[in-house]
């Protein structure tokens, strides 16, 4: 677990966009950020406290999160001597960036002289079990997407949040590296051994209260072949009872993929039921998230409308207007 | 690519169950090795030319594979005796075993000292690329199982051997850690980290002459909830031009799952074809292997014929009665 409250590191990001994953975390942890730290020439803002280290140490910040990308892979010298002060003065470090900090000598010396933890959510940090497919107790709902980066995360924490306003029990299962540093915990997914990642699935989502849901976060897609595998293993690894179908209606190809047309959701739901049947017989799909951040409000309502006809399942923009229909559909499984 | 002609270890064998790796070798490549190394009390025997190092190095023999599972999870002093000594006489090391030739430092240091290469396959020795899914010259057939360990690794290997006795172009596909040992090439797929499966997989099944097969080794199991993930990834990063099924009919239950039951053939059928024809749109299921060790020859004629008449496919058992049939309906793709 990364230790909260936070102090969100802007850097020097050229732009807001490089900023997301400070984004994400002020957006739906809003509690967890005392504050933001942004180096000069620094575009992006949290809207939040600007603090120096000494500031955010003396309000409680626990740990600097780096909120931003780094430039051209490297963690840059002018970087470092902002996050060896962090350290010096007595706060942990988490960071997703693909160049690990614990690869980082002068990093690594200044956390074990004080102390201190590195968090590299980008790979993990436990050593995973091969699956064993064992029923588990409590419920778990999984999003599963027509493409990669339709949604999934968002419908998933935008779920927890009316769940957990509702006072039911729900935990959000981050199985990405923004979802991890967004939540403190998680499994970093795509970065772990083919036979374990099902197994890690099973980890992050132990036996629970009957009435508790886990929310997991899904990753990839089926028809995506890229990354099919780690959506495989959610879908076993998870033995989710409730499936979300996610899609972005106006994504002309596959993400990434230009030759690849996306499957409509019927296709979808006709391909991951069944397998999700396989682990968990009693799996329903119980509704659709689309994600219509590219159509005019009359577009979305008309196009959610009509696939609410077509599918017979409650069809909404959680960002456009909450997620409380889809928990509803939860709530009768 | 390891070199060949390779002596195999026997070790300590405590029975011939033991050397399975060994067997395999003997049985595929009958002529990769030049005979067989076994310490005192070895229960195992292959029934080739029994040789010390220096009569396999005298034979011409390159590597040294070890044939054999190691007792405790570690390599023992008296196998690093033999293991230093081929390398100090000029041999490289093969092994699949889960404890690493790299790490322990003795052997490195005896493969330094002499400019030998230890072979570890159990993990990936290449930095895998992510899958991009662009079609391939060349055809590929993949196996998929109802279950792990029904016969996919077998039924590959027996069709390249008919096609190559045919004159026709084929390369088996190693994807397991006895598979790269067997032919001295491929990827350990189960060790490749999540997000480079399909890439891995796309890696070494490339373009090709349009007259070439690649046979596929397959892994794992769309419907075995523990490995389903890495089956996925070898169905889109293979993308297959031809599925052969495979099945083990006597089995009560997913290999390791006690709850969980093999699907059918047509269940297998339709859930791994739509998967297929997401990366390649033409591919077609064109046969069946059937493992009937377990079953007498009528039970297995009469098990056959029935599945053949059920399916419409050519059913056989490669084992019992060659890989004839199977590689007929790949000529007809």
């Amino acid at each position: 677990m990364i230790e909260t409250p936070y102090l969100l590191f802007l850097g020097d990001a050229p732009d807001g966009l490089a900023a997301k994953v400070a984004q994400g975390i002020k957006d739906w942890r809003p509690d967890a950020s005392l504050g933001q730290y942004r180096m000069e020439g620094c575009k992006a803002d949290m809207g939040m406290t600007d603090m120096t280290i000494d500031e955010a140490v003396a309000a409680g910040c626990k740990t600097l999160v780096i909120g931003v990308a780094n430039r051209g892979g490297v963690i840059s010298a002018a970087w470092k001597e902002v996050l060896v002060e962090a350290l010096n003065k007595g706060m942990d470090i988490a960071s997703g960036l693909h160049n690990l900090l614990r690869d980082e000598p002068d990093l690594v010396a200044a956390a074990e002289a004080n102390g201190r933890s590195l968090h590299d959510v980008r790979i993990p940090s436990v050593e995973y079990p091969i699956a064993n497919g064992t029923k588990r107790s409590g419920k778990r709902v999984l999003a599963v997407g027509t493409d990669c980066s339709v949604g999934k995360m968002y419908t998933g924490i935008a779920m927890e949040r009316e769940m957990l306003e509702r006072g039911m029990k729900a935990s959000f299962r981050a199985t990405g590296q923004t979802g991890i540093l967004i939540t403190g915990d998680g499994v970093p997914l795509d970065a772990v051994i083919a036979d374990f990642m099902a197994g890690s699935v099973e980890y992050v989502t132990p036996d629970n209260d009957e009435d508790h849901w886990d929310l997991i976060e899904g990753q990839g897609s089926l028809f995506h072949v890229s990354y099919s595998g780690v959506t495989m293993a959610l879908i076993h690894g998870g033995q989710p009872d409730a499936l979300i179908l996610c899609h972005e209606p106006t994504r002309t190809h596959m993400r990434g993929l230009p030759e690849y047309q996306l499957p409509s959701l019927a296709t979808l739901r006709d391909t991951a039921l069944p397998l999700a049947q396989v682990a968990n017989p009693a799996c329903k799909v119980v509704g659709i998230s689309v994600n219509t951040q590219h159509m005019s409000e009359d577009e979305a309502n008309a196009y959610l409308q009509q696939v609410e006809a077509e599918m017979g399942l409650p069809t909404v923009d959680p960002f456009r207007h909450g997620a409380g229909r889809l928990v509803d559909a939860l709530d009768a499984v």
